[in-house]
């Protein structure tokens, strides 16, 4: 193998398929990147069990061939060279050299023979298209609501749900849940689950390709492939069935308030610095017509902060761990957002004012007293 | 007590304070920062065993008073709070009150008298005038070489030395040492040793405070005062006899050479990558006419690096730790500087090409076979 590359292109690609690496295995070969140069196309790729990650990048190649090499080692000695042409070639006899005109590397290589294979992906399969942007929200709006602890099973992941009329994601961990739907005409009706940490990792990919584009999704049993510019994932889905969300939407409301997103916010992380009251960091509501007054208490003292909203029904008083209204907050962009209660021990839900396009359930907290 | 301040004043006036609260103690009150009010000057004060911080600021007083708060949480509470102004009351009696439009807060606060009292410098005492950038800069340049085991003794600690037409600055670990020299007339020739972790805070406070401004130090047996514009820092001086740095300083130089500093970051960086043979971090400096190559070499590959120099004298092959050297780079700010070598086993001299303002010097590494 022997091909040259400019530092600039050659760093993004291992950027994008390092994700893919893991550092926990003991396995030498998953620590490493598989360069595959054919022609003027140098495919990097990389996988551990959960996610494969592919990029091809032309360059100037010279001779084909593969190795796999240390995935750290070798993106810190690309990163750290200036941004000029670098010649890089090997075989599986030598080390590889990484060249410029003032620096030589020669690092050690494994077979490529080793090296997992990347599943291909059948393009006649079933397909679902994205706009980047689109795709990158709806993650950005559901991940950080599905349990981070392995342990809970299905709800580490984000539910991928495809209806007739639309798309939605959904997750959850007991305490909260987020519903996202985009209106997207689907001929076929079905769910697939993966990891949120996946889907992390995908938004992550995405935000960093270039260009507007689309990304394109190919379902499979097990697998679900991502293509977008010169990028595939290949992520495996968890295997299992998802909580029935939709009976738990909660139908009645007895109290609706519009309240300003920004101002709930800095109100409710200036609560939260005297909330350590029991450990469940409760922050108190009290709504009393056009008022919302948050407070909150510990040993060093207590705070009390009010903001104007609009109100409809009956007045309120209910307790929440402002981490799960927090976590919210910081994942809309709308200014106003509307609140839904019921009782002080039901659940609140947050959305947009005017539509369903996301709707957050948060589970409140029992004031004592 | 009783006043109104802005926010923005009061956050940094508490960042600089802060400072000297420390973390470790189990002495709640030292945990605290003093408010005390006399008509429109709010001091802030906190200390711990080795440093005390006193600022003032200009606030609207409404009633005298003093008492000590939660340098932790005052913090936090008024770094949330809007700009705006902010109306602070409290007494003996009752917990503070912290006021703005739409928050109210109420904290426990302390007992005054249990605070250690800031010794108060003598005007007349001893003092010497620096430029603010001029001392922030000799810090920079040698603390960064001190020893960061407290078990080693004075050599944690920047020695301080007034000579008749200069005033200096030194530290060393036992494998490297800085001395940077400025010019002044002193009247009287002393030396003192001040922790080198706290010249770095003085280093931070002087660079938070606004305007060009002049640091002035007062200086005492134990304790040197500092003050800048209405910031008044008391440190303890290290009690110890310094190492006779002067006798160190090696006189041979069979090799000199000049090199950019740039040109040599990067590549003494890149070499470093494959350095981790023995853990010494050693990377080989062979100088051979007008070129410098360095190399290193790992489990995992080697490196060659080559940088045009100028040289004058005999050809060296050296070892270095790549890490003493680095730190010298990138605590200078000259484009080429001059490297002073004698024999392989001795130590190497980092200077500016034409004069003295800072000499480092660096051990070598012994070179395996």
């Amino acid at each position: 193998m022997r091909f040259i590359c400019d530092q600039t292109t050659l760093v993004k690609a291992i950027n994008t398929v390092s994700k893919a690496v893991t550092t926990r295995t003991t396995i030498p070969i998953l620590k490493g990147i598989l360069l595959t140069l054919k022609g003027n196309e140098l495919t990097l790729a990389a996988s551990d069990l959960e996610i494969s990650i592919e990029k091809t990048i032309i360059v100037k190649g010279e001779e084909d061939g593969s190795l796999v090499v240390s995935s750290k080692l070798f993106s810190d000695i690309i990163r750290k060279l200036p941004n000029e042409d670098i010649l890089v070639y090997g075989d599986e006899k030598e080390p590889l050299t990484i060249k410029t005109s003032t620096s030589e590397f020669h690092i050690i290589a494994l077979q490529s023979e080793e090296f997992p294979k990347m599943v291909n992906m059948e393009e006649e399969k079933d397909k679902v298209v994205f706009e980047k942007e689109i795709i990158k929200d709806m993650i950005r709006k559901t991940a950080f609501s599905a349990s981070v602890e392995e342990s809970k099973g299905i709800i580490v992941g984000v539910l991928i749900e495809r209806e007739k009329d639309s798309i939605n994601m959904v997750a959850l961990d007991g305490f909260r849940m987020a519903v996202v739907r985009k209106k997207m005409k689907n001929d076929k009706e079905d769910k697939m689950i993966i990891s949120a940490k996946l889907m992390n990792e995908i938004s992550k990919i995405i935000g960093e390709e270039d260009g507007e584009g689309l990304v394109e999704m190919f379902i499979d049993k097990k697998k679900i492939f991502i293509t977008l510019d010169n990028t595939k994932v290949v992520l495996r889905l968890l295997e299992g069935e998802f909580i029935k969300y939709k009976d738990i939407l909660p139908k009645d409301k007895k109290t609706k308030i519009l309240v300003n997103k920004n101002l709930l916010q800095d109100a409710i992380e200036r609560a939260s610095l005297l909330s350590r009251e029991g450990k469940n960091n409760l922050v108190k509501f009290t709504i009393e017509d056009n008022l919302l007054t948050i407070t909150s208490k510990s040993e060093e003292g207590n705070v009390k902060e009010e903001i104007i909203i609009e109100k409809a029904g009956e007045n309120l008083e209910i307790g929440f761990n402002h981490k799960y209204i927090l976590d919210v907050i910081k994942a809309v962009d709308d200014e106003i957002i509307l609140m839904e209660y019921n009782t002080p021990t039901s659940p609140c839900m947050i959305k947009q004012p005017e539509n369903t396009t996301y709707e957050y359930l948060i589970l409140p907290v029992r004031i004592n007293g």
